[in-house]
């Protein structure tokens, strides 16, 4: 009984999807900020997946799609190329199958990062540092074991996974006016739009971006996709391109995007370890960034943040470089 | 009705003192560590007041204190010399009864904690930055202002206010066979050691404290008062002696006190933020040091550990000196 999905998923498939990863993810806290709140006379509700398993949301996508592929279709394991929370996501997840997963990265990935894929059982092929290289390794990996490729957002399995976040949020907290979350590939934001589309349709999602990777804000507005081209900024999960898949579900169900400055991104994330006491990285500062920029009309308003993930290198943190 | 406890607080007024500030602090998260869980082979719960009001454990105490006297004894305020937690938390705490908070602190204070004690709205006289001038300054100001003394831990209202957070601890996760907290004067160990003593009787108090600062290990293995004489330990909040009422607590109601090094309680602060992804600081670390480090047998056991702050200075981390 293969679930691999091609439309957007249903209302019913991303609660198949919260029910099938259950067992095996963390159920995150949603935490306040007194004083915040007093900062922007607003109720703001963070889901915290920077609890979440790997630190980061995307334990919650990559689960589900290990799991709702066949033993036919998965035996042979998984593979990606990734730098990121992907990678270290999609290894745990594989683990839960026990079977393989193959990650392309690129051979200045940070020590850090290299440690924490195969700390979670990870077979790292590295390749140059260029998305070509990149491609074309992932591909011969793939050819070679015959494993299934599992892409970090452009997959609808991935982003159901990813939906079940806001879904929690939603779940606990009532009658949000405004759900924020960040885009880079459109994986978490496609899937909280549809979360939010479904079960609580009232609310409004914003995304926001850095500036100077603004181009799901350039997509969104022109309405016509366009790509990510060696973006520069600090938030180095948010440097990826729209797809396929998660550029539409955005077009149709979210109402907003707002850029910010590399400059509040990193003031925000100082803001959240100071005053909040918890570890998120610099994409999950973004959010943060807009409200404290005032990006975004909150006052009066409940408003909800996802919080997408926590894992910094403590040996390289923005404010000390 | 003033309620300045002389005795050690019995449970009812502990609860009492529970009652009496549960309006105005955080019911603090109890939150737990897969990755700690599997090194240890046990199950440990972290009361987490690093989520507290101010940062830190000393909120509850420093409110049930404030709120405990009557208005006459407290109307010209509350006076206190302290350079960490308890300044930040008796200012907070005298701004909830409008009244003013005198904080003598040493003129080499960092800068992060004078502007904390201002924001709460404390005011600040400076002296040198020796014990005897500390001392002598707070008595001039108690002179000057009719303020009265709020001690840090040497007080029984400071006390129960402190066994409030093992209290919530107790009353979420049964079963306990240990509770480990960190031992600077003994406020937050005393407290503790009392509440498991009424509440949870069967449950062992383990305290943790630096080598460099051992004067209350060396005071509980001799059974005499040893103060602490300029110690050097990085957990700047452990650094001061036991007091006359904690003591004796400590020596009725505390099952063992170990002590651990400098290098294990910043491995111990960094493991607490990189995977727990929560910013906790050194005198916190103390404690999951102990536990990293094996100075207590907790193999199978279920095991709680109360994090006492997490104010620290993201400008100067232990890892980066």
């Amino acid at each position: 009984m293969e679930t691999r999905l091609h439309n957007p998923p249903s209302a019913e498939e991303i609660l198949q999807a919260h029910e099938r990863i259950k067992p095996f993810i963390n159920r995150t806290p949603v935490m306040t900020s007194g004083t915040l709140n007093r900062i922007l006379d607003a109720e703001v509700f963070f889901k915290c997946e920077n609890f979440q398993k790997v630190g980061a949301f995307k334990a919650r996508g990559a689960t589900n799609a290990v799991l709702s592929l066949d033993e036919a279709v998965i035996s042979k394991g998984v593979a990606t190329h990734s730098s990121g929370n992907h990678a270290q996501a999609l290894s745990w997840a594989a683990s839960l199958r026990n079977i393989p997963a193959f990650i392309v990265m690129p051979e200045n990935s940070s020590r850090v990062k290299v440690d924490a894929v195969k700390e979670y059982g990870g077979i790292i092929r590295f390749c140059k540092p260029t998305l070509a290289a990149r491609e074309e390794t992932l591909k011969e990996v793939i050819a070679e074991t015959g494993a299934i490729e599992v892409h970090p957002y452009n997959n609808m399995n991935i982003i159901a996974g990813q939906a079940t976040a806001a879904k929690e949020l939603l779940d606990e907290v009532s009658a949000l006016s405004l759900l924020l979350a960040p885009v880079g590939g459109g994986g978490l934001l496609s899937g909280t739009a549809l979360a939010v589309h479904y079960f609580s349709p009232h609310t409004k999602v914003i995304a926001a971006e850095p500036e100077k990777a603004n181009d799901a804000w350039l997509s969104f507005t022109r309405k016509e996709f366009v790509p990510s081209v060696n973006p520069q900024t600090i938030a180095d999960g948010l440097r990826t391109s729209l797809g396929s898949y998660t550029f539409p579900i955005i077009l149709d169900h979210v109402e907003n995007i707002v850029t910010v400055s590399e400059e509040s991104i990193i003031t925000a994330m100082r803001f959240t370890w100071e005053r909040m006491k918890i570890l998120v990285e610099t994409s999950s500062a973004v959010t943060v960034a807009a409200l404290l920029e005032h990006k975004v009309d909150v006052k009066g308003k409940k408003v909800g943040v996802v919080i997408s993930g926590g894992n910094v290198d403590l040996d390289d943190l923005p404010w000390a470089r």
